[in-house]
């Protein structure tokens, strides 16, 4: 039986991630990796959230062992909204504008099941999320790149294409703006209070819809919060997703979709088709550990661990890249730094050299789905233990004088 | 902002299932629903798994709590193929032949991304799984349906089909033939040994795929196990579908498919995009449950309980229906009856008494999506406690005497 030919269009069209498969690479202890987002495992609350299931599973078992409903657990969407509420201010949800996901890239893939049909356009950030682009491009491939400056999307080049779009009578096929707009994964930048304005007012004057991405927001290290995109414009046209990946554990694979009831509405219905719920189990969890905990006191020691190794992958790049002109953007919070070398750079040929020096990262062209990026690359700080940092680091500047020599 | 406007068409098109819809009646206490396939909750292994979680969130923290492989937890695939070889009798399958996923119902959606495009064609019974038609008409609405008899699809009915389409010049278009070959959703029956073989020789001669749906040949409750498809035909042209929700807990979502390897990557590749990885929390836990006990040592008093549950829903359409000429086979498995009502009943319009009766059950035109089965309705005996079910087939009965008159 032939596979190849039995294939749909987007199955032939998928790859791997190469995050993915560098994790081939990270199970081999002799490698120091900067490759994957995952957190540090010990910023985990571990023993209450063991006291928590052991608890919920005996004594809510009726509840946390069956089927939940699609939309997700009552008890997790209240606590959730209060969440949003003490930490970022936003008013005025309940729970019907609240769907619990598998995690945000499920929250990806049904944002692009209810907006995008094959001709649909989006805008995305050039570098994007890769979770992003692979939820997406399986549904259309007509996105648009905004370049990331240092305080966010080049509101400029968006407007000029918003004007391209209308001219060409193509603005009906616009679909929505995806944006990571604080600590961006990969470049590490926060889009400026400025830059969010000025995106809400072209949201209103062209009519599209915002999705703001926000997984990383409460990991700030240094600085004042900006308001959310979805605070600053309410709901009418903003569509937030959340995780609870960076703040309490990935495994849970919990995420969410706050919006318009609407819009909940039809997610939910698409989510029927793709997994019918959520595990009712890492659901009420989390929810029962948000109500007997402060999960923002429990982030504080969380915030100390990243900004020191924040700290220490900055002054492994001030120390070990001296030869070469790097640039790169302090980030204020988030996991990622992003690195960008002189152009004749290639940071996929060099990660051969990297590999034979035991030390991963991720090539910048990953990021970019329509090429470019070839000298740049991304580092994550989050996973390694303090002294690895520091080795990596050294690693990675061997690695680059290596390659400097051969360009 | 009109969303209406904005939705994808498949977006445009997906309407809530009735039986989810149903659900907001079934949190009533004075509602009996003979409705959902949700299993009874007294069955699972709860103080096993209260201890399993808290331990393996305690000492295994760091990879229950982080992202896992797309594919799986390495421990639960191995312990699913031993499962399989000892309770099936498969051989010949390695890690790279199963990929995990967040229930059935995603695997559902996975092979309808995998394979089909807006164009494809595939078979399904009539009546069809509910589930299985919301995950594929998402991707095409090219449909056929089959009618299921007393010993599964009609096989000649599925050969001139394939005639049909093979002299149009379409088989190309053919992707897949989906069966739930044993205790059908909802019909209860289980497809002959004769029939299984005949349809692996249609599938060899028109060269097409057989989706094996097995969710519930665990639970059989009399008669002699039936080899599966996938067992007598072998991974080269089927998919085996199967999930822990109906003999061991819904609530931690764990499915699988069961295939060819390069079949098995592309899938993979799909869950990327789709949700990057089933919880870890949920899989470990599944997966040393396996290991440290006999799940069909356990399943035996789940058997006992839905053997009697069954029996007594039997003996309420003896005694409650005998005013009308009801057909209905004898399930010797799974979890639901479904009954066939003279032609000029509809289910759906008497389904307004019922709720009145304080009763609830599925019509059977939910799982015709071309219409037909309006004499026909689906009773799960799997949740409801035994009083509820004689109780609740007394006011089935008195529904159906009340229609009765009316029609």
């Amino acid at each position: 039986m032939n596979f190849e030919e039995r294939q749909s269009k987007r199955a032939k069209s998928v790859k791997s991630s190469m995050i993915r498969e560098l994790l081939k690479y990270v199970s081999d202890p002799t490698f120091i990796s900067f490759g994957g987002g995952a957190p540090d495992p010990d910023t985990f609350p571990r023993n209450e959230m063991a006291e928590i299931a052991k608890e919920v599973i005996e004594k809510e078992y009726r509840f946390t062992l069956q089927y939940g409903l699609t939309e997700g657990d009552p008890i997790l969407r209240e606590e959730f909204i209060k969440l949003l509420n003490r930490r970022y201010g936003i008013e005025g949800l309940d729970v019907e504008n609240v769907v619990i996901t598998v995690g945000s890239q499920q929250a990806l893939d049904l944002i692009g099941k209810v907006f995008l049909d094959e001709d649909s356009v989006y805008f995305i950030s050039a570098p994007a999320y890769v979770g992003a682009l692979s939820a997406f491009l399986t549904y259309s491939k007509n996105y648009i790149t905004i370049p990331l400056e240092d305080d966010g999307l080049s509101m400029d080049i968006l407007e000029s294409k918003l004007k391209e779009l209308d001219e060409k009578g193509e603005l009906k096929k616009l679909k929505f703006v995806y944006t990571v707009p604080t600590f961006h994964n990969p470049a590490g930048v926060t889009m400026s209070l400025e830059k969010r304005k000025r995106l809400i007012e072209l949201s209103e004057r062209y009519d599209f819809i915002i999705v703001e991405d926000d997984p990383y927001s409460a990991l700030r290290y240094e600085g004042e919060d900006l308001p959310s995109i979805f605070k600053l414009a309410g709901k009418e046209r903003v569509i937030l997703l959340n995780t609870f990946s960076k703040i309490f554990s990935p495994g849970v694979r919990i995420g969410a979709v706050v919006g318009r009831k609407d819009i909940i509405l039809k997610v939910s219905q698409m989510k029927q088709g793709a997994d019918l719920c959520t595990p009712s189990l890492t659901q009420r969890l989390t929810a029962r550990y948000l109500q007997r905990y402060d999960i923002f006191e429990h982030l504080k020691k969380a915030i100390e661990v990243y900004r020191k190794k924040r700290d220490l992958m900055l002054k492994g790049i001030e120390e070990n890249m001296k030869d070469v002109d790097v640039k790169y953007v302090k980030p204020m919070g988030g996991l990622f730094i992003w690195v960008k070398f002189p152009d004749e750079f290639d940071t996929l040929e060099m990660l051969e050299i990297a590999k034979k020096n035991k030390i991963l990262y991720i090539p910048g062209s990953a990021f970019h789905p329509d090429g470019g990026g070839r000298n740049t690359l991304r580092l994550s700080f989050c996973l390694p233990p303090e002294e690895k940092i520091v080795e990596g680091m050294r690693r990675l500047g061997r690695t680059i004088r290596e390659y400097f020599k051969g360009v």
